[in-house]
């Protein structure tokens, strides 16, 4: 196998690395692509770091043994609490969602506005996304909210319920009023949630979310390293460590992605 | 160490399972007990019945080398799916909570009385409860209802919060109407939204959950085994796969349980 023609590896706590994934496949067409999702461990947001950083640790050596030229770590918990560890042992490159997604809302806010970064309660604990910010030169305001219901109010598939618009309520209408310039989907579940989110923000907030930004940062990298794919339509593999049934039922319900057939890696 | 003194291990996905801790401990004060949560893999109720039954096994052997006298199955997902597969490994008895659930309900219900079994997505698609209330000879209507929201609601601790009585109300409403006799709790966290529960479906309908039951079903296996700890006081011991200090701090919170140190086991 030619260097170029190795996979992207991309991996998530579950499903939602899937945004990440459908991101690529649209900017990248030509690469061939294996998704991770670590369904029975699902959901990270809420354990500790040293439980993210083993299971990222695992999963980054299945990702090495595909081949992988570089991986993609499509989860926001895992990129807060895990990348230099999984950088450590990685010898391709490991990009995060956390700094592609802070520089897109660093270009989108006013000078001096405010932003609001919403995670699990994991990535919110770490203040990865205030870190970034700052080290992408931003002198504003950044306040975080962990929003810890909306990662299984999505995998209940119930994004359009009223209850979605009540949960988000419960957790954003104290900054409704706070002149909030740019909010952060600091998760990769939430842009399911994009609507509701935007409607009780209103319409001077405008939502970031980091999967376009990522796939950005996944092409500058390869081509960097003349690693790009030339191509036509690339191979997409997807892997979970549980209910493989169950991932390609929402994937196409909710991303409408067409999985094929799914494997299962136990760890 | 003398056969009544060993200790009875306990174990559930994550906390709620500290619903039957504590009624274990009411009832039999003088038994050392042992708990583990899985909480590095929680939740349970969304997984498949290989990965329920790959951890199960995993955390009996854990528990076996504490050498406890019996192992009561505290997870109404695992109790559904695994408690074959337990026993199977277990030289010591094994003891689930949905047939003491399914008893105590049929000895609750009227004759011919309809009974709502609530529980995880997996254990209602396991129908473990239609057919743990078949043994018990009931005759009357049964109806299962995945409740999957439930868990992350009060892992939440937003057990009081309106949104609570939306996301019941969302799952139970079209059941007010439908002569509900009985209403089983069939999941270890949800006596703690028993009141939002009881709030939705009226006065007609008793709730009934397995924990007191379950405590009653261990007091008769340990009796007519002779195992019974004549013990004034007995220890508890609180392992867990991940984040010890969260378990702990919602412990106290939620159940009024005061833990102590709580260790860690990996797997």
């Amino acid at each position: 196998m030619k260097n170029q023609e190795r996979p992207i590896g991309i991996f998530d706590s579950g499903l939602g690395g899937l945004t990440v994934f459908k991101a690529v496949r649209a900017l990248l067409p030509g690469e061939n692509l294996v998704y991770f999702g670590d369904t029975a461990r699902v959901p990270y947001g809420t354990k500790s770091a040293e439980a993210v950083v083993a299971f990222s640790k695992e999963i980054t050596a299945f990702l090495l043994e595909k081949k992988i030229k570089l991986l993609l770590v499509a989860c926001n918990t895992a990129s807060s609490l895990a990348l230099e560890e999984i950088r450590a042992v990685s010898p391709v490159p490991v990009l995060g969602v956390i700094a592609p997604g802070a520089a897109e809302a660093v270009a989108a806010a006013r000078p001096g506005g405010r932003i609001l970064v919403t995670g699990t309660s994991a990535t919110v604990a770490s203040r990865a996304y205030s870190k970034a910010l700052a080290a992408a030169g931003y002198k504003g305001r950044v306040t975080e909210k962990a929003c810890p219901l909306f990662v299984p109010l999505v995998e209940e598939g119930w994004c359009s319920k009223p209850v979605a618009g009540i949960v988000a309520r419960e957790y954003l209408a104290s900054f409704r009023r706070s002149g909030i310039d740019v909010l952060i989907l600091g998760c990769t579940h939430y842009p399911l949630l994009k609507k509701v989110i935007a409607g009780v923000m209103g319409p001077g907030t405008r939502i970031v979310d980091s999967a376009k930004a990522a796939a950005d940062s996944a092409r500058r990298e390869l081509e960097a390293r003349a690693l790009l794919n030339p191509g036509r339509k690339g191979r997409s593999e997807f892997v979970v460590s549980d209910a493989p049934e169950k991932f390609s039922f929402l994937a196409r319900k909710l991303l409408g992605i067409r999985t094929g057939q799914v494997l299962v890696k136990r760890f």
